[in-house]
């Protein structure tokens, strides 16, 4: 089985992203899990032109995207991407389009195909706050995402995808007060347990989570 | 031209709502408003059977739909509805429905079509805190917004629609630490901006948020 | 029965001061307490000034001094006082000491010779989210709050005194994401419980306020 | 040199405790700094007895306390401890004693002689979310703290002595929403260095914070 997992490089003020440096130092223990990485860039386009060729190449069974959600407590195991790009903050090549669709043809939204419930169940057998998030944003996050589903839906309809928002490191919250963070060590261990989970979960589970809104 | 107006009652542990308190409260300075108010039981199926009917019976030009968001800072303005029940607990019949489709031949999520980002830069300018919101939960509230655009989508093309989130009232906040809410006054007055702001914009405006995700 | 009541003027990055524009607002129903309002500058050294020379003016039997504390969700009735200025940020002349001393040869700390926990009971009673803090900061609240109690011990022994810190109005968190706010309108309401309650509590309640730190 | 580290066993409804977790943890790199580890009980009165016998014993240059503080973000090095027993629950033997004074003899409060600025700069240049607290609460912490610095006062002034406060552990908020963390490893880390600080800081640094309240 062949994962291809990729993270963001760093945007806004910031000069890390968690989300790529975590999938940098992951490595698995079952050897029957081929896993490719890729960085991609925090751009509108050019993402989903990496991403589309990644894919192409990789021949992936399972693709997990992953990026940074600063302000968020834990792993965030999206549900559902929306056909929106509202950017609140100009990307990496200085783009910044305001409620515009993804892609004109796509759904007005796609929702992961990985078993989210089941991930989050592990994660926190395994110690690792997590939840399923109903919002990926609006921003270059949920552009990759809603645009790995609608790849998945037009040209590559035997992959399962799917995206995860990790919080800020310790050491991007320094001088910002009382915002949350994960040590990098515990986002590594989230993505060995995602990774093995979407590999070996037929089925999601039902999990009852106790969120309204 | 016609508006309705609806609000939820108390569930969950709360013995009060105050999207309903709101709206019962509400009153509009433009005479040329016809304004209908509709409490609507939190309730999954109900809800929706109650909405169809008002709406059959009333024939608005606008239905805006308000419900309680515990834990909020601000007056929300729902963009995005997605085809998806999940109850973190049961509603006031006692249903809990998980990861279920609210309406099997439906949309993945429907949009919005009150002019929300006009809504929230009219009530800034009166001082009252609002934002976009791109979740509007899994529970009651996501499942009559989802059921209101479809039902606009299938059987009331002219109708405009759209779901507004409000916060905890004070009274509401006396027991539980470090939760935000909004007086019943601010509350009031933001519903009558949303309806005058809802009935009187043409064309949405771009409004930058600075929110990734 | 005399009560001196007073408030800040902005100060750091804010154009108004909730605390002194409450306390403008504020009139009592009890026609037996006579109040006499008074807006004290942010400034270390001055404020003390102010308020010890109001004080041999006014001679109050009750002094309450009242402040923002942004970021916080409830009115916060002070209990203690610390003998430290440690300024975040410059005061309203510029002034930044870093852990100095308010008076040299004063106690490390007073305690608040209000009837907070009454205070607190009432408040809750009538609706209006409150609590005790046990912090009141370092910087000019704090040294207003301490120098007021230092006063009173050397000086003013019949006078009783406290400090009470509220929340951001509405129209300062328009910009500021997910940050509590009170409606003016509920922390002019709540000084009118605490004047009435500090006039007429003989002693202090116990409350248990489930607190740990 | 000789230092005593102390942390408290768990205590409302929580099955472990970081702080005395991270104790247990701790080794340190300088071999001339001899380390006792000590777990105090959450008892008001029993953890005072605990703890001067100890310092009796061990005869320490330095004596820091740690403790849990749930719903914190960071490792909080904690100024001042106040005469005041206010007890939101229980203590581990069912005492909780509502606003009483720890000694009766005591100041109304004392300052940790530990150089608490230059231990939060110390921890930032190590890439750990830290400040410094200005109220260690009124739970049996804010008691042993302030215990300690009386008998300190009283009995062993030759001993400088100061509290932390730690966050939660990851696994403490699986269940608990929106609940902030610190791992289990960056929290041993933090002691490592607030120990190698306290012990060869001779004098404490200006540090300016940027808090107000």
């Amino acid at each position: 089985m062949k994962v291809l997992i990729t993270g963001f490089d760093p945007f806004g003020n910031e000069h890390i992203n968690p989300s790529y440096q975590a999938v940098q130092l992951l490595e698995l223990e079952k050897k029957e899990i081929e896993l490719v990485k890729k960085e991609l860039p925090t751009v509108f386009a050019r993402s989903i032109k990496v991403l589309d060729r990644t894919i192409k190449e990789v021949k992936p069974d399972i693709v997990i995207a992953t990026g940074q959600a600063g302000g968020r407590y834990d792993i965030s195991v999206e549900r559902v991407a929306i056909n929106l790009i509202d950017a609140g903050i100009p990307d990496n090549d200085g783009d910044q389009p305001l409620d515009e669709k993804i892609f004109k043809d796509g759904e007005n939204a796609y929702f992961s195909s990985l078993p989210i419930k089941a991930i989050v169940k592990k994660l926190r057998e395994k110690k690792i706050p997590a939840s399923v998030s109903n919002s990926a944003g609006t921003y270059v996050c949920n552009n990759l995402f809603y645009a790995m589903l609608y790849l998945i839906d037009r040209k590559y309809p035997d992959i399962k995808g799917g995206f995860v928002h990790v919080p800020y490191l310790p050491e991007q919250v320094l001088t910002k007060r009382n915002t949350p963070c994960m040590s990098l060590n515990d986002i590594v261990t989230a993505l060995q347990i995602i990774v093995a989970t979407a590999c070996t979960t037929k089925k999601d589970i039902l999990l009852i989570d106790g969120k309204i809104c």
